[in-house]
């Protein structure tokens, strides 16, 4: 196995890319450059492809590697790209791993297994599978909401230990745990610490986090970067000036529940809001969800609107 | 669209058919040949291929064709074949519907979507898609352990009333709900209400289940069929009889646990016993779920002999 | 200690009383004596006081005195009388018991401490200390859904090796653990199982069950009574019958949700039937129990005249 | 009524104050006075008692009025001091707001009703009923970790219009939902927010939090006072560096398990920590949380040393 990169690069804002789609569930591969443009100008660190904002699990292999041929070529290096291979376990994710090293991502994000229950040291056997397969870094994702266990704080410390993993991206929402986790990290270097809880970004950065994944990041990247430099220059005023405002403009994820699951009203409103701003051709996303309505489409316009973006 | 036909026929003993394995995770054909016979022989109504006990969720597109191949051709028509299409989004279930209807199933299989969160009304858009895009009949799976979300009474009803499917596996464990739904369905002669629930199959059958679908009917296929006729003649007393000793039976599937995840136990001690009666080469199953060891595969092999199997 | 008898000659329909309430949310002890009256006309063979469908929690040590002084006056000896000692902790709930002892209870009713979260082994330690202090049998009540622990087998198992409790009465909807149970204690004639499944009752008594605690016996004892019977004789398609129409009854127990709590519709439910009946003078519960309104009431009175009752 | 004070005084750190026991387990008055003069000397700026970490559920009303009588005498006017009055239902909750107004308490901290399942409108019911009862400010109190039920946004915006409460302590760890209220609430200068996330105070503080509940606070109250005294000149370098230390010293809250239960093991670890400074007499809790055993006690012994308490 030729020698595993560290992660120890990545930092900041790197937003879970969103797949714009054509009317016929295709990748809209001309609103997919556009978005990757605006989030390059918006200063981003990197991008996440393939994760659960991006409807990874609703693609099929070959779209998944059409969506990463797409973004590496628009990326050109500029920034690192995590490759996300979320299926539901082992070797149908190490396909996806080999995939995305074939097509040069700069790092994997591999969740627990899931819709079968695993226990705590199926998922090591699981991570042990995915490294031992293919040479590149691994950002273990935590996201109890889609597999239903959480990578537990004894599970991370083995995995650290035999060297599965150089990151996590903490989408539990459980804060608390991530702190321990940060405090328990401090000593180890290599180690990156990335949340999803894109509305406490400010809070994260300052008890130790090394960046964030924003969904929201899509939609208006510069103010996230912006809040991290804030943050880095540790004027947390400012920090959570920004931070405030971000949780307003979080409104256009909420405006299609209940009629819609949170899912469709959280990625579906990111899309909507970038349909408003002229970034992507269609809002909907992958069958079965529900898009937004007109109706729905006109709040997300108002609060972009109040919101300046 | 051709004409779907209905699954009114359907009824007993379905068991979910186990995948055997070869030492590099590849289907080990001649041992499933021998599990199907082994079933065809104890007398079963129906198979049900690439369910949960199957390992579905390990297997990709090829892999899962194979087993129908395999499946479909040691079968010969003799017995009505299902085949689940699990994955967790729509236009997946799609494809593998599509494979299902090349291959010859009889009907499908489907859950609700998994990993990202669903609305019951996302759920019904979902059946509607499948429905539309193959004409095989649809059996609803409902199994909120694996995908996190219950198929509600109300929307079981719309979708029946839309004419989206022919039939239930309940796997729910909420059996009391089950009994409603089978009061609620008593005058609709086509809808086939399965059970899961493979320890209450004699309660089961005498509140109106049409049939069962028990992992364990791998391992002691006979004995359940044996069951379904005892209820079928109302000898309840017998019926029971029968049922108990399954459920002392049922002990090769907990014999990982805790060391192993519960999936694990489950499936891994129906292929452990399999193995001890001489019917597979190997018992482990899909990476990362942890093989039962030596000691425990003893436990099994003394449970086996106890219940003269 | 004085000799702990056993709960050996308990078995049949015990229904669990409802409190009518006086407008000031005192008991109104006529109505309870009216209820009491109905119950044992209906032929029940026991009755429990002071559980969760008597709103116990509600009440204070004061006002649960009063119930078990009328009740037991009423009963007078006729059946055996069950008392709830329902309270978050140990101590507290010793001194229900001993009330209990006082009143002239012939056994409690015993749930896991709740508010706090409590281990197995502190569950053990609690019946332990109900059982030095006060000498009547304990049956352990199993009902997840308030105290937010199951009775696990394994504790169970060892709360009777100790000779801690004489009964169980399972309202926890695990209908396959609770015949896990009744499989386990088939050789123990003291023991006695008790179902809280009221939509479930032939099956749990074709499956080893000793009786049921419906709360729907308030309204139509004599239903559950003719099914018990029926079960006896082993009858069962008589028992079914009766079932499902109790079933079709129970939907006066559905008209308040989603305005109120299931708890309310449920209980409320039952109330607003005894009234519509003539049976109790309100319908109203304890505070904050949103009380049934002329709407919900007028339903559940077509549901009575629907039924017969 | 008399006028309703608002809380717009308080702020900073209000310990949740153990409750010391006998052997017979009784209140050891004197153990508990060291307590609050311990706390005091530690320049807190309010007590809580009889919140969770006082074990209130366990104590009857006479057992409460008794801690109520000791605290407030020790006190004596210096810090206020707010009582929990915490039980199933809403008349007994009103009973101990009597006694606690009786007593001289400056505040109630009142819970959802629990063990019934309550439905969002029956707990605003519940703080209406309580309100009107007794003139005294209320704060109310998110633990749905003991309460099985979230007091929602919604719920808590309706009863804050309707004057209804006039302040939060959040103890669900739910810190993203924390944040969206302290948001919502920043225009309201009389409402409260405290966060019982004792690992995560000086996050909560720099987002709008007016104090803090830590339970750790009994063992360390002059380290909580410094955090929030380096918060309030917004040194959060030295914040974060306090609150580290106090992650590390948490450590004493964890021993117990698995052996006991989380909350016995987290606060009886606070009574065992303060049994080791030689503040209290006897380390246990009430019945039936076990005690911590000595090889535990040792471990927190250990940690106090390490940490310099």
């Amino acid at each position: 196995m030729t020698h595993i990169q560290s992660l120890s690069h990545l930092h900041g804002i790197i937003p879970p890319v969103v797949t714009p789609l054509t009317p016929e569930y295709g990748v809209d591969e001309a609103s997919l450059r556009r978005v990757i443009q605006h989030l390059l100008s918006g200063g981003v660190h990197g991008l996440f492809l393939l994760g659960s904002t991006s409807e990874v699990v609703f693609m099929n292999r070959e779209t998944r590697r059409e969506v990463l041929r797409i973004a590496l070529d628009e990326v050109a290096g500029r920034v690192p790209v995590l490759a996300g291979v979320i299926d539901p376990a082992t070797d149908r994710v190490i396909e996806h791993a080999q995939d995305a090293l074939a097509a040069g991502a700069d790092g994997l994000v591999v969740t627990a297994p899931f819709y079968t229950r695993t226990s705590q040291a199926e998922i090591i056997e699981h991570f042990r599978a995915v490294r031992q397969a293919v040479p590149l870094p691994i950002m273990a994702y935590d996201i109890p909401v889609c597999v239903q266990v959480k990578l537990e704080r004894t599970t991370l410390r083995q995995m650290r230990r035999e060297g599965l993993i150089e990151g996590l991206k903490d989408s539990s929402g459980d804060d608390t745990n991530f702190r321990l986790l940060a405090q328990e990290c401090q000593d180890d270097a290599e180690f990156r610490l990335f949340t999803g809880s894109e509305l406490m970004v400010d809070t994260a950065l300052m008890i130790g986090a090394h960046g964030c994944v924003p969904g929201l990041g899509n939609v208006d990247p510069a103010a996230y970067v912006a809040l991290y430099d804030a943050a880095r220059r540790e004027d947390w005023r400012s920090a959570r000036q920004i931070q405030e405002r971000l949780i307003r403009l979080f409104a256009v994820a909420l405006q299609g529940t209940p009629r819609t699951s949170a899912g469709a009203s959280g990625v579906g409103g990111f899309k909507t809001a970038l349909k408003v701003m002229g970034l992507i051709t269609h809002h909907h996303m992958n069958r079965p969800n529900l898009p937004l309505n007109s109706e729905e489409t006109g709040r997300v316009a108002v609060i972009l609107k109040a919101e300046g973006v």
